[in-house]
């Protein structure tokens, strides 16, 4: 087992543990956001007739500034009754497919109807508003590569492939166990002492904004035998995931009840601030993450580990968002670990500002309500002055 | 009714036609993403009780360096068993409440045990890893504020202070209504001049996409009895969302059928490309639009003016989100009308690299499937070189 390590080494070593999931058919509409685990093919010609992109007259180029009789009339859907020969034209709609011998489609505001002939504008060029058969995407041609992320332009292009269901690589399932003595559920009132979870409802949100089921919540008291029985229920999930009961504590029993299960540690404690007491083990079938139980130690220790492994997982890009800012005051950060300071970024007339929001311990997550990113500083002593700029990493979604 | 408007005029008039939707109570978790309609207050003091925030020993700072007696245990939620006196410490778990004159806690680091007796550090801090009750917020203070929106921090906040359901903003409900006789659903094999729906799977996409239910999705025929039918089916929907029908030909109906329902037309016909025939009109209790058929113009339209009013009916940004990309090839542009280039917006070494993607017209989504923004142009005829830095929109979500 390896200790306090760097934060960079913990990652690579989560992300070296973490393979992809197997692959799962699901209906076209839920795999929104996933990842395709198959390549998806042309079934046929693309237009698959030789369609009109206006509404307007499907013609022959040499009939330019004539006037041409009106013989028929294709609507969407519909297969022309007749072909097309010299001196004459067909109304057509838009997304209609063309009589034969069409070589351009003239647009309604172009002509000027004589009864029942029309008028041609003079110029009129080959193939003008006509989408040829084929020329979109040819019948067994890749319309949609495998590894690709699954959005509303890649819906709209396999429904008209035919696709109903695809396959994608399966989100993880996850299990939240949270820890501590201290904490009471639900509806009940706490007490002097104790305070209501709210790491649990955290991290459920936390996954859900992964796009992933919520997870089975459960609660272990601090004993051995309570947490053989919470991981033993969570033991169906491929993700577990600990809060609390990781640290120096009499009663902080994870390490043990994870090695008891029989998973392998694969390090216990990071160098950094917060979030030090991170655990992380694995067995064939399962990776088990042990959060410190401090609110912003937990929400950290998720955004930086626990979903790169989900989005690994699921074959999406894992890497960190990083953005430039200024610092909105000065920031001063001393720690003996890589310090992850939590900030609230905005975009201002002039570019993003970082406002630090840093106050207090990792237990206070009022001061941090409205972080979206934090800034991460080496370890050592830092005075950063109001207006530098700095590099930080995006923990929520993207802001306006 | 106005006609051939320009893009930000139109998106005005959709804004200053929506209103916020009404507040609705929902269970705390279904509440992530959503926007807060009512104010949340501290039900407590927090901390509730001055906490430990190391494991290690409660002590009076007057015994620095002194040899002291423990003399006993607290863990997180049990309650203190005596006050502490000069001369003697108690052992302390992280999160639990401390002894009557507890002044500081020292880590379990920094001590030595001897026997029954811990040897203390020659330095100690007053209320060094104490967080004082209240002082991360007074009971009655206000820890969250209507109109923010919820993200899993706010969710670890609001789990904590009780609350189990909050009154956020409706999402609105929306129905889409498919119309074209081109059109075959479901597992419907097309015919030779008919193509699958591609429209209605796209919008449920998108729609989705914004954390909102699936449309209720409606075919109408190319017949004023059907689409009214299919209208009065959707009225229960406070958004209608047409797709085809609203352009030039004989059977583009839905602006009569619009008006035949009883809404007003606020306007038909927007000068932009893709997106010209885009209708918005509106009733007491309904927006509805009009877009397009071709798909990237259906695209665009939901996007830059239906996303914006769902966004806003819930309480959220809706403006556009704008980026700086270097163009990595030529981009020749020629529109009578604003002009929106779809492309595909990837980060490289030196920052964001913008490649334009329109090739062929708005009916062509297979080159547009990658596409995460657009360029838009003013009317007019441009010619910007490879590596010109062009201010782009974000379409898809932020790309890593």
């Amino acid at each position: 087992m390896l200790k306090y390590i760097d934060p960079d080494t913990a990652l690579n070593l989560v992300l070296s543990e973490t393979k992809r999931a197997r692959a799962q058919s699901v209906p076209l509409l839920d795999a929104l956001g996933r990842v395709a685990a198959e390549s998806v093919f042309a079934d046929r010609d693309y237009p698959p007739f030789d369609r009109a992109m206006m509404d307007g007259y499907a013609v022959q180029v040499a009939d330019a500034g004539k006037l041409v009789a009106v013989v028929g009339e294709v609507a969407a859907g519909r297969t022309p009754s007749q072909s097309l020969r010299p001196g004459t034209c067909v109304a057509i709609m838009t997304g209609a497919a063309c009589p034969e011998g069409t070589e351009a489609v003239v647009e309604k505001e172009r002509i000027q109807v004589q009864g029942d002939t029309v008028l041609l504008p003079p110029n009129i060029a080959r193939d003008h508003h006509v989408a040829r058969r084929g020329e979109e995407q040819s019948k067994g041609a890749v319309v949609f590569e495998r590894d690709a992320e699954i959005t509303p332009l890649a819906i709209s292009v396999l429904a008209s492939v035919g696709v109903r269901r695809i396959s994608v690589f399966a989100p993880p399932r996850l299990a939240v166990i949270t820890t501590g003595q201290e904490l009471v559920f639900d509806d009940a009132q706490p007490g002097e002492n104790t305070i209501r979870d709210s790491n649990g409802a955290m991290l459920a949100a936390q996954i859900k904004l992964l796009g992933l089921k919520e997870p089975l919540l459960l609660h272990a008291e601090d004993s051995l035998e309570s947490l053989a029985t919470a991981i033993e229920q969570a033991s169906k999930m491929e993700i577990v995931v600990f809060t609390g009961g990781v640290s120096m504590g009499r009663f902080d029993l994870v390490p043990q009840a994870v090695s008891d299960f029989g998973a392998s540690i694969v390090f216990h404690k990071v160098s950094q601030q917060p979030g030090k007491p991170l655990l992380f083990a694995k067995t064939d079938e399962h990776l088990i993450f042990g959060l410190p139980g401090n609110p912003l130690s937990s929400y950290l220790c998720f955004h930086r580990y626990v979903s790169c492994a989900i989005k690994k997982m699921m074959g999406k890009p894992f890497s960190q968002r990083y953005g430039r800012a200024r610092l909105a005051r000065d920031l001063v950060a001393r720690s003996d670990r890589t310090l992850f300071v939590n900030g609230r970024v905005e975009k201002h007339d002039d570019g993003w500002l970082l406002t630090p929001r840093s106050r207090g311990s990792s237990a206070n997550h009022f001061s941090a309500i409205d972080c979206n990113a934090y800034v991460r500083m080496p370890p050592g002593q830092h005075r950063l002055e109001a207006d530098t700029e700095v590099i930080f990493e995006w923990t929520e979604g993207y802001p306006r």
